[in-house]
């Protein structure tokens, strides 16, 4: 889908909602829209990157001065605006090409739930008479239903995940330490083309219960368990999968928590069915787990994924939303059992054949083995 | 300084400011006051994680359900309480705490630069008789000054990120690619202690230009410059320090262009000093540039730099604060020339015997070389 297409379809919603300009402020959404990121801004937070995208008039990009050379080479915006970080307020310039598109009396969608409280002060000072109103569903249900592009980046990316954690179980022996397999997969995803590791959150033993432990310097422990959850960028896409080993062979107990974990899973990831609410696997997989006999402490069964590391639609028990054609989402399951955390997470498809599984072409749930 | 004594000044500056709380919101500062960092709050941005910081009163902190874990095992406020992501709302956890503090009519300084116009709408509404005050400087001002502990953290993170640079230059050989050069500096920061790779921004001849390019497959060309921008996390606390190479030995004007921004590099950083306004580095180098005939085309000459990657003082031409003692920061300066960029980054601690550098004890600006 191309630019052209993707304002398009932005356009049909603006009409739909009565906005006479819709702004994205998020890195996520300036760069789908606009198709430059600014990757710096997710750590430089003040480094606001904005496109002003009307429903009549040309659109605007407005960027800092020290990513010019960066914007000028991705985005198709030709009104491109620079201010000087520190001294020019990125909003003084949003305000200005508001004015001159003449929208200083307009109804303007704006991301709200990025913007600062205080940018956000600046703006209605700046444009008193404008109705700013909170547009990220908007956002949000766009880059919901992957194009072709997408799903191929999202495949590669998952794949190769997943690849660079398996290639490092079989370089690393039990005794080595969670560090050296963390840093062996970060540096396969890497060979493997992902441009940042964006997270790696590895535990073994007690501390696989921590949602967001970095990988230390334990030793990896014979009998233990253990789990990682982790993603990178690839071309400005994410990946995000989950998986439970153990150090040495399985305990017999190990191997069945597992096994009926994975049965809640699967029927989870069934149920992800094109016109069924999105809180369907969740509770899918609450009621399942009650009759195997497994705890259930989910917050969610899984979320959206794409530009954003959570997109919609979010898998809570209180999303009625429904899946749609070409959704691509992560599923995952996770129990917590004798103080260790078992934990599967992958990238699922929403076709017309049913859910796909796009990280793993071969799927069948399996504890992988550090041995 | 261990989190009484960081409490203790916060309170003074509370006293001085007549706050009667202050309320931490960003990674940053929660980290800081309440000694927890919630890692994926960088990209699940409404994953909040709150610390609220009263005069009088016990402090609150309030996180994620799916952080409990490491909330518990990090902090050491008592009072901890946890919402359920996307069913419950921070905002509201907030809100009933600063009413149970007996505030409900109280002065409230918060991070409104951090927090979403949306969050704080519902704030106001909960909450209609606090007085909400932004309070980012106060918080930017006691965490410029770094302790021991943050010093040593700093050095050690700025000095493996070098090494990890200069053993992958000596890895890799001219016709190689940006990208295997990138991987194999980033896998040797693993390998040295980072945590994560933030950023690594590398571009070679004319993609030298481009302030955040990512390395590609370009081919390392003979003849060509290349300058690389790039830090990582170190216990939450950050690298950030650019190196300039030729591949092959340096050209004679190569060497000339590096030789002379050398010169005002040295200038902008002996010119921190305790007491001396922090836009001098700014002022001299553009002074000496014009006479040593090198273009300046600067909007800072660097930042504070710690569990931010800027803080606190940010060296730009209009910013009359004063360097203080104990302050650290990145002094950076570069110039474009012949459509190629020169890049030199370093990380400064200043100290009552001028300022020192720590990113390299034997500081000597070299001109690097991939052979």
């Amino acid at each position: 889908m191309n630019h052209t297409t993707r304002y398009l379809r932005l356009k049909d919603e603006m009409s739909a909602q009565h906005f006479d300009a819709m702004v994205a402020v998020s890195p996520e959404n300036v760069f789908y829209m606009a198709q430059t990121y600014i990757e710096t801004q997710k750590s430089l937070r003040d480094r606001l990157a904005i496109a002003l995208l009307p429903l009549e008039q040309d659109p605007v990009m407005i960027a800092c001065v020290i990513e010019q050379n960066t914007v000028e080479a991705e985005t198709w915006i030709q009104d491109r605006r620079y201010y000087v970080e520190f001294q020019q307020s990125p909003i003084q310039f949003l305000a200005q090409a508001i004015r001159e598109r003449g929208l200083s009396r307009g109804r303007v969608g704006i991301e709200l739930d990025y913007l600062s409280a205080l940018w956000f002060m600046e703006l209605n000072e700046a444009l008193p008479d404008v109705e700013f109103v909170p547009c990220v569903q908007t956002f949000e249900w766009l880059r919901s239903r992957k194009d072709k592009a997408e799903l191929d980046l999202l495949t590669r990316a998952a794949q190769s995940t997943l690849k660079a954690f398996e290639t490092a179980l079989e370089e690393t022996a039990p005794g080595d330490t969670e560090r050296q397999l963390g840093n062996r997969t970060a540096q396969h995803m890497l060979d493997l083309g992902c441009d940042k590791v964006d997270f790696l959150m590895m535990g073994t033993g007690p501390r696989s219960l921590m949602a967001h432990a970095l990988p230390d310097d334990s030793p990896l422990a014979l009998g233990e368990v253990g789990r990682i959850d982790f993603g990178g960028l690839f071309g400005n896409y994410n990946s995000d999968v989950a998986r439970t080993f153990t150090i040495g062979k399985p305990a017999p107990k190990q191997l069945d928590i597992f096994q009926r974990m994975t049965e809640v899973y699967l029927a989870a990831i069934s149920s992800c069915q094109i016109g069924v609410p999105v809180n369907t696997p969740y509770l899918i997989a609450q009621q399942l787990s009650k009759s195997l006999k497994l705890p259930f402490s989910r917050v969610h069964e899984g979320h959206g994924l794409g530009i954003g590391g959570h997109e919609h639609p979010i898998l809570s028990p209180n999303n009625t939303a429904l899946f749609e054609e070409d959704m691509v989402l992560c599923v995952e399951h996770a129990v917590h059992v004798d103080g260790r955390r078992y934990h599967v997470e992958d990238l699922i498809h929403i076709t017309r054949n049913g859910p796909m599984i796009l990280s793993d072409p071969d799927f069948r749930p399996r504890l992988l083995e550090l041995v």
